[in-house]
């Protein structure tokens, strides 16, 4: 199984290689090392950077009750071939959401809880990389911004992404916001978890004239609200990540209700 | 087959999985991309940090007319096993010198000919890990470490590494000079060819209160000397991706003899 795109056509291609050896549902499947054989040979081409799935564990699907990943060993790709030429003519809003993507999951990968040494220098090196690309001119953008995203996803394999992927789920799921617009959206409001990297990826937005769409949530009737809620709620190892082992006493539903009615 | 130990040990290990699936004697693969059958399921367990030898396609063999590597995709191990725990006791000079092969390495991968943005990522990653380890106070330093040699491994994964190198083997081959220390001895002459990286290098052994041996050559046979140089003109690769596709017009045999005698 070859998938050619980005985030959602490579965990497309990574589902498909796992429920072809393995039987039931992919639903069935959702959450953490459930899967017991190995998938057929697979392999992965991006071209989009920044999400990381061409080297994650996990395969993000949207279910009838939730939006949660395959995440198991042999969810990774057998093979991926990483070339730069693949990026040309993506638009300046897709490249941007996407490679965001990788920022923010470095940002909650490097303040998590969950952090090791290999994270660590997976996730420093991924930053320095999304700095290169969104905050100065680099001639080999597009070769940097690929080492960016397939360092992000080596940093998250042994860490875990935190409160703004774990919202941006929520947003999926109810609004099917793309995942990298949704993790922007909700970025912006996250000043009180990740205060520097707030400030840094305004200043990213302002540089590349990216306009965040706003009052997503404005008009949502209260079942979908607490939809979003229910979904964002599932994704217990994210919380911990973020706050630690008492997250639920941090995180309640009450809390979690405000951010999502200020997007 | 499991390896537990340093560089040649990983190496042997590597080495004889590779040999137990393909027929006749090792020295008729050294080289690149030689061997025909994927290795027996090898496994690398690092008890020192630096070599790269956990990650690296290559198994560097002496054989009896050379000091060369099997390189190979089947060269890689199958599972690699990081614990830092394993780094405690090692004496100061030889967790130095073992370092120091990680950091010689990234610079030559780095100001190499054959960089490309894997490497380059990779090696920025590991030489910033070196700086921590050797330069500054580093409380969690042996995890630090066993990273960079990671990272460094993988830098020269799709690059090369250089002069130093190419010397080194030859003072190996004919001294019996352990790997590490030969790389130190040789690069502390190599101002020329990476001014700034060499100043940084004597800071660490200053810092780190490491005398290097000294007139290793003074008394040797021309025989023997010339054997020197044989072996290190064998590594074509190396030179090339140090000084460039018309290499052979810059490093004369007496100008690699030259650099012996200073030794």
């Amino acid at each position: 199984v070859v998938g050619i795109g980005g985030g959602s056509t490579m965990d497309l291609a990574k589902a498909v290689s796992l429920m072809l050896t393995n039987p039931g549902s992919a639903a069935d499947y959702q959450g953490w090392d459930l899967i017991r054989r190995p998938a057929v040979y697979h392999v992965g081409i991006p071209t989009l950077a920044g999400t990381g799935a061409e080297v994650s564990r996990t395969t993000v699907l949207t279910g009838p009750e939730k939006k949660l990943g395959i995440n198991s060993d042999h969810t990774v790709f057998d093979q991926v071939v990483l070339d730069p030429d693949l990026l040309a003519g993506v638009s300046t809003e897709q490249w941007f959401y996407t490679g965001m993507d990788c920022y923010i999951h470095c940002v909650e990968s490097l303040q998590g809880t969950f952090l090791n040494a290999f994270s660590r220098a997976y996730g420093e090196q991924a930053m320095a990389l999304c700095r290169q690309v969104f905050l100065q001119d680099s001639p080999d953008g597009d070769e940097k911004l690929m080492m960016a995203s397939y360092c992000g996803g080596m940093s998250i394999a042994y860490s875990q992404v935190g409160v703004c992927h774990a919202l941006s789920y929520g947003l999926s799921f109810v609004l099917g916001l793309h995942h990298g617009i949704g993790n922007c959206v909700a970025f912006d409001y996250l000043e009180e978890f990740y205060p520097e990297a707030v400030e840094e990826f305004r200043r990213m937005m302002q540089r590349h004239k990216v306009n965040l769409p706003r009052g997503l949530t404005a008009d949502l009737p209260d079942e979908k609200l607490e939809k979003m809620v229910d979904v964002a709620l599932v994704l217990a190892p994210l919380w911990e990540n973020a706050l630690g082992p008492d997250w639920r006493e941090k995180m309640t539903r009450e809390r979690i209700r405000d951010l999502y009615r200020r997007m």
